[in-house]
Formats: structure tokens, sequence, C-alpha cells
């Protein structure tokens, strides 16, 4: 199979990230393990060399099987960690299933609603990218097909916490990063719930990072950004911004001994120390 | 100016780094700035779309405008806020002289030693790559164009802190990495000295990684990993290892109000808390 995203060179299958037209990387691969062209995008699994098996929409990796975790542990267990009760949760996007996974290792959260737009997303990671997903089988999540602005729009004083796992604010996810969203969230959310996002990264998206910090401290009492690397990200260096009614602190030992490969007690808390520059920017 | 490691795509000037078979980096260049074959290694200054103007050694991206600071901040302040009174400092490689600078923001410190085997890198990055370099002139510096391993062997409790920045241990910077060049550094330490060195991506260069850790800790009584995020390195995270004959603690007031742009009081404590992978790693 071949597609319009993957060059053969010199006997080998590559990949060239094509968004950025300054830096491209190429990723030499071993197979198309999976390919569709769903409603939303083209969807496919490719197992790299470098990274393992990949899920890659419209030609950009979007998580891989080598450093996926980090991502997904770093936008779930650190807002789980500062909410001392929670039962109801809430992600918007994550069609690779592994905010959803790392959710379920909290016996003491009873719903998991995850409403993604794409469930070609969901079938290629469930069934290909098992290292990501964990092929998810949990009575408490709930599989929804939708909207994510849509679905909250009606939604009041429900979730615990909520967890806006998107990519980038171009093109269907845009949306995701407007006020009027993070309002229909703060509405979402019971009296002391919390919210996450990824807020881009703090180095090529200055912009996003910054605006995204200042919406939201518009809406919620109190708001801080944390940080993470993730490799197959640009830069590395990545950026997720907690947004909460009430609680302010983390409560490190919620994550202790929880089944996780970057994410420890340290790191939920030493996330938080922002580099110079970012702190600046934030504080101007 | 044309040479192996460029080419010419529709018009526009590329580098593509080739040092990984599974994973190609390619950079748009607007201008060749500086090039010469020096006798140890192709020096060029390229000035890149994305990252600024860039330090190339043998095709290699080493440190960029962009993103240099964080390398530099992160293995200078760190290490000097371990030290209550660093006055004499001896740097082995750190040719874009970016750690020299950054150790210059001390006055306390007395006397800055640089071992720089390429003279070459020395001069381009003074002239060509101020941002990296900052054009560093301080009296207190002293350039030497000597090989590290050769230069310290008969020094014995001279230095306060020894920086050690190195490339990868591939080549001429192998030495750099064995126990060997350790015992010599420890010797050449005062009695409560302390070194610091490059130890590798946790990512992708595991072995380089715990094997660093392993060497130093079998020399100095305290050792210490940290990390920072270096965008333009593979993976993006990256590894310091502090070894140190007496001071097990940072004192993050040293670094406040210095002229930085990643490393702050936060930065300097919080670079410390391990992924948990890596922990793990070091600890089994």
């Amino acid at each position: 199979m071949r597609n319009e995203f993957l060059i053969k060179k010199d006997g080998d299958l590559w990949l060239t990230e094509d968004e950025r037209n300054n830096l491209k990387i190429s990723y030499r691969i071993k197979e198309v393990v999976f390919e569709e062209k769903s409603p939303f995008q083209h969807v496919m699994i490719l197992d790299s060399y470098e990274f393992g098996r990949m899920l890659v929409l419209d030609g950009i990796v979007q998580t891989t099987s080598l450093d996926g975790h980090i991502y997904n542990e770093m936008i779930s267990h650190v807002p789980i960690s500062f909410h001392p009760n929670p039962k109801k949760v809430l992600i918007i996007g994550g069609g690779d299933c592994g905010a959803a996974k790392e959710v379920c290792k909290y016996p003491e959260i009873e719903q998991v609603d995850m409403v993604e737009i794409d469930e070609a997303v969901v079938r290629a990671c469930m069934e290909h990218l098992p290292a990501v997903s964990g092929s998810l089988s949990d009575e408490r999540v709930r599989y929804i097909y939708d909207d994510g602005v849509k679905f909250i729009k009606d939604k009041e004083n429900e979730y615990d916490v909520i967890i806006i796992d998107s990519s980038d604010p171009i093109g269907p996810a845009e949306v995701l990063f407007e006020k009027s969203f993070y309002q229909s969230v703060y509405r979402a959310l019971k009296e002391d719930g919390l919210m996450v996002c990824q807020s881009g990264s703090p180095i090529f998206q200055e912009n996003v990072n910054k605006q995204t910090y200042q919406r939201l401290k518009s809406l919620f009492p109190a708001v801080n950004m944390y940080v993470a690397v993730v490799p197959t990200y640009p830069g590395g260096l990545w950026s997720f911004t907690l947004a909460s009614k009430r609680y302010e602190t983390s409560n490190p030992d919620k994550v202790k001994n929880k089944d996780t490969y970057y994410v420890n007690e340290n790191i939920v808390e030493s996330c938080f120390a922002l580099p110079a520059f970012v702190h600046k920017r934030l504080n101007e």
C-alpha cells in the first residue's frame, strides 16, 4: 500500500512530516499497519524503526509507542492528583485511548466519558497501538463518538475532572482553544471541579501558550501551567494548563505505586517549575 | 559555497543530519556564515530559518541561537549553585563559549580555564554566534587550546568546579566518558570540589546515561542526575550528572536575579526530579 504521505527511497519507506516549512523530520518506516480515510482525516498506524508503532493523522505523527506514555501520563495523573475525590471524568479528544487508560488506574473513579469525533482513530489504536491504548477494556469507559464542543454545551455541574486532549489549534481542534469552549467546560464542571488541556510548545507556539493561560485565568480562580518532555513533538518541551475551581495543590501520594513509566511523586510536583522565559511570559 | 553536508532543493539550501539511520532532521538554511576544515573537524556556522544561527560540526548541529542557552545555563548554574564559594573553574570542551559566558556571571569566580581542542570552533562562535558565546570578553577566562585528557592529567587539588562540556561519546569525545578520565577529574578537584558532565539522552542513550552515573558513583560520595529539555538534541530530554566531594544540595538563592533565560530558583531544584523510568534505571 502506498499513499501521498509516504515515499520510497533506496528501497526504504519514509514518512516526512510536511507541516513545517523550515524543519523536516523523516521517520524510516518498517510497515504500514493500518490505513483508512475516515470522514474526518487520513488515519495510519505505521511501524517505525526509531519510535515503534505510531499514530499518524493527515501525515503528522500524533503519538508513538516509545513516548506516548509521557504525554498521556502527564495529562491524566497530574490533574487527578489535585482532586481529593474524583468520581466522574470527561475526556475530550484522546482518541489514542492513552489518557483514558491512565485515568482507569484510579479505582475511585466511577465513570469516564471519552468524547472523540473520529471512531476510526479509536479503532486503529485499540487494535494496532497497544503500547499507547493498552487495548483498554474497562467497563467504566463510555465511548462517545461526537463533536466535543457540541457534547459539552448542555452539560452542567456534572464532572469532577475534564481532560482536553486535543491536537494543535489548526483546523478542527481550533475551537477547543476558544474562550467560549472553556466557558462550557467551566459550566460542565462541579463546583469543586478542575480541567486540564494541552497548551502547546512554549518554544514554538508562544501565542497558543500564553493565550490559553490567559483565557483560563479569566475564568478560573486557580490556573497553573506545567511542562513535560514529549520527544516526538517539535522542540520536545510541551506545556499543559490546569485550571481549578477550588483545589490548588497536588497530592503526590496519589500517584505513588501507580504503574507508570514517566510520572512519579517528584514529577507531579516539579513539573510546575517553569523555565524562566515561560514564567516571565505568563506574568507580564 | 557548497559542501558535502548541504544540498540544494527547489532553490532552497538544506542541512540533513546524517548520524542516525532511522530518523533524519532537515533544517532549511538561509546562508553559510562560516566554514572551515580545522585539523579536527569540519566547522560551520549556518543561519537557519527555524533555529537562527547554528554551530555545525562534521554536519551535526551542536548548538543554536534559539536554544543554546538552555544547555549552557543548565551545565553551569546548577553546579555553581551547589558550591558555597567557587573561585577557580575548569571547563573541558565548551568551544561555543556558552558555559564560560554563564560561569562569568558570578563575580566571586576568579579564574575560568577553558580547555578546548579546536581553536576554530572558539573563533567561529565568538565571531559569528553571539547569541550563544555572547562574544565573551572577560579577563578571568584563559583559553587553552589543548586535549582535555592531557591537560588534566597532572592537575591536583586545583579546581572548585569542573564542567565537562563534551560532545557525544563517539569519536574524539569518547575518552571523556571513561573512568580513568573521571579519576583525573577527581584528583584535579579541591577537597570540597565538584564536577558536572552531560550524560546523554535518557531515552536514546540508555547505556551512556546509566554508565556515566555508575562510574561517577564509584568515585564520588554524592552523585545526582538532573535533566533539562534541549530542543535541538534528539528526543529533547537531556541529562547531566553532578558528582560532588562534599556539597550535596543546591542553594537556589545563588541564581536569583542572574540574567538567565531558562534557569531560575525553581529550575535548579526541580531539575533533579527524574522521570520514573530514569529513576528506576539508576537504582536497579
